[in-house]
């Protein structure tokens, strides 16, 4: 059996989720409540902040969650697993709670971006696939509305399936690209399943195929007369591809008045290349025409280029932003905030560590974002416990978690609760947005960060502090297992 | 519709196959037999070789390589397709030859690794994702032979899922990591996919969900005697974590005369903690417990670690592995090396680039791998035209491509031509073999490479070089299109 043969996600599972799982149901904890939080701790490529994606994704894989009879007999096969066990994996479905922060929405470290409250064994089990897909597309995400930022209002495309680690990876990665603000992408399936729009026009081969340059563009100008961009660097650039391409647009396109056409450029000096290039077409009466540039760009050669006077309409951007090359790792993790007693009491658990930073938060918590009232500006995230409000109407003093004597006093704000409700017991009840809502909502939520926040350098460190009630409660527990 | 309700990757390609196949199909190339290479320019992580690895999703892409009702209408939609370009579509299937060098084998920069012939229109549309599945595979089982390599014989397990770049990052990625070298995966959809030995026993959650460490030690032990591997740095390793494993495994497997068994560690100092946590092991009798370790690792880590005296029987590698963290993009590319014309001659094309590098082999082509016959040891690869023969009784004399003067003569030597037939004439012709087969022969392979190729610094360039004759017809082209 091959993986075209199979779609059902269910497997793909760490073999401890599994192991554990038969482990609980044989202690007799298989009905223990647990909360688990998704959470990261560091921003890939020392950014500011992150973009989170991939729910959709773990929506789906929730709603098929089940195990099929060649899954069971695969299982039994490993002579591990109880009779009770297997039997009770063929009735599995997925009975918890799911809240999570929606896609676009820019995250920061150490704070809850999916809280799973479940039966010890369901939790378990979805544990590595949300992971996954958390990890994944908000990786490509993240490194996506970098690229975007520094193209400033140019459009940039995803061109990396080739280089994409995995069909997965192409496919979910351009629709994570296109969150973080891509306009579309090179691949036609991403197209199909999600409406990321795919485009493309013609590789070097084509140029190779005919018998001269002008020929393969004349020919392409042919056929597709609206969308007629040429590739120019298959011989010489400006000896040969401008001047091709201008022919060809004078002998096919003029007549018709189409003036909307474009080249694209895969190497060489971009910048050099690019301006001589909008020079020839300008002077042949080519200014419609567009100029884009496809050659192992990320967001810092992309910068370079506008700050050098490159003349780029559009960026084809493609192994670096899908394989988020510069930092190819988003490291959320999983970990078990609380467990419930038998008389529906919430007993918080902490995981300790040597390193400061690696101590989680316990207990069930809820996410608030500030905003100042007056600039609509993100000003702190405040995690709290999970019946905790917020009044705007006071004051609300935070405090930095780690350095308790920095505080400062909020007064003219709006809070908002970052965590929405995605299933309740084992429904969904989240309005899915589509996939341009999302991408609208990443645009918007960016917006509400300062510039401070967004830079690529050195950003400011944005604050994500504790409640009160949440800090004394995590002493506590450090104190008893420290 | 979501991906989980599609199989069939055919529209998994770049837009402009499409442009392009329906361009060649409207000016009349449809039938022009094209040859293809697959080759790639430098090794990650500035290696001295790779491990070709994707062959057999290749294969499979292949035979199901079709296009269904909803694709075609996907494409009507658009609204630039040609109706007879999608008839053409609604009864396509591959019809043309593919060779390829085997998966497990070591490959270099420049030497064609898969060469398709085919129509244009086929040739074409295959592009993106032979080349997603030869770059995502090879390079993750290049970077796992590199792991496996640093580890001088010790047990290494792929552990990266949650981190993967996609479903299908985690699932062939867990595949190609086998081939290079790994014993086994925590993915479990990899194990009932393609027969990747799957394991794995407890994360943190499974301590925590106790009452004490000791007793979610025991009760594992208890329901797992035959595979209890502890995880042991939940609190503290060595105050708690080690002496609560060794009284679980004294109470629960000593009375079963069991004495093989595990901990693990996923955090703190690993060569200090391995070490004592490997003398309380012996001084307590558990001689035959294993140390696994599992902490961000890599090539350069588990190298250091050994060096340092770290007593690891295991290790689990995790995101750097599974995303090439160093090197995440292998650039395998696809490239035009001729066409025939209407007679059944084969016409090589050629693409320049100011990069000298950049230039393609022209020509329908033959590898052979040079070995010298008493040591068993690869010595050069040798890049001919498809109908060169090579007489192992003669002397053979080679130069280096670009700088000619330098030269080599063989006289005691056996060759082997490294590309195999994949498909001839749309048909499957290869007898694939097994997993297990794949990784055998990476084994046996890298073993004919010399120390002076596997080291990890400045490794020696193996040499690939062109006969008389392909270098000539290739210096002819590059006077007339230079």
């Amino acid at each position: 059996m091959h993986t075209e043969e199979k779609l059902n996600m269910t497997m793909l599972c760490d073999f401890y989720e599994l192991t554990m799982g038969n482990g609980y149901f044989q202690a007799g904890l298989r009905d223990r409540i647990t909360y688990f939080d998704v959470f990261f701790r560091d921003v890939p490529d020392r950014g500011g902040f992150a973009v989170c994606a991939g729910l959709d994704q773990m929506i789906d894989y929730i709603q098929n969650l089940h195990f099929d009879e060649e899954d069971i007999q695969y299982l039994r096969g490993k002579g591990i697993f109880s009779e009770g066990f297997l039997a009770f994996l063929r009735d599995f479905r997925f009975t918890g709670d799911i809240w999570a922060i929606p896609e676009g929405t820019p995250i920061f470290p150490q704070e809850p971006v999916i809280t799973v409250r479940a039966p010890a064994i369901q939790a378990q089990l979805i544990e590595t696939f949300t992971l996954l897909a958390f990890n994944h597309q908000s990786l490509i995400a993240t490194k996506a509305n970098r690229v975007v930022r520094a193209a400033e209002g140019r459009t940039v495309l995803e061109f990396g399936s080739r280089r994409a680690q995995g069909t997965d990876g192409a496919i979910t990665g351009a629709r994570a690209a296109y969150i973080g603000g891509c306009r579309g992408t090179a691949c036609t399936i991403s197209d199909q399943l999600y409406g990321v729009p795919a485009g493309g026009t013609m590789a070097h081969s084509w140029v190779q195929m005919f018998d001269s340059q002008y020929e393969a563009f004349k020919t392409y100008c042919q056929i597709y007369p609206s969308n007629a961009t040429l590739l120019v660097d298959t011989y010489n650039v400006l000896k040969s591809g401008v001047p091709d391409a201008i022919r060809a647009f004078n002998d096919v396109l003029k007549p018709l008045g189409i003036t909307r056409c474009g080249i694209r450029l895969d190497s060489g000096d971009i910048t050099y290349l690019t301006r001589e290039a909008r020079r020839m077409l300008d002077e042949a009466g080519w200014t419609g025409c567009q100029i884009s540039a496809s050659n192992s760009l990320d967001e810092y050669i992309i910068r370079d280029l506008i700050h050098q006077g490159a003349r780029i309409d559009l960026f084809g951007v493609g192994e670096r932003m899908i394989t988020a090359r510069s930092e190819p790792v988003f490291g959320g993790v999983y970990k078990l905030a609380a467990v419930e007693d038998g008389e529906g009491n919430i007993i918080p658990k902490i995981k300790v560590s040597e390193n400061v930073d690696k101590i989680t938060n316990p207990h069930f918590k809820k996410v608030y974002r500030i905003f100042d009232r007056k600039t609509g500006k993100a000003e702190a995230d405040y995690i709290t416990l999970y019946d905790e409000e917020v009044d705007e109407t006071k004051p609300l003093e935070l405090f930095d978690p780690e350095a308790t004597w920095k505080r400062k006093t909020y007064t003219d704000f709006t809070v908002k609760p970052l965590l929405v409700p995605i299933f309740q017991g084992g429904e969904l009840v989240y309005d899915r947005p589509s996939l341009p809502e999302i991408q609208a909502r990443c645009v918007r939520q960016v917006d509400t960060l300062w510039d401070e926040v967004k830079r690529f350098e050195n950003p400011h460190n944005y604050y994500v502090d504790l409640s009160q009630k949440l800090w004394d409660i995590k002493q506590g527990l450090l104190r008893r297992n420290g």
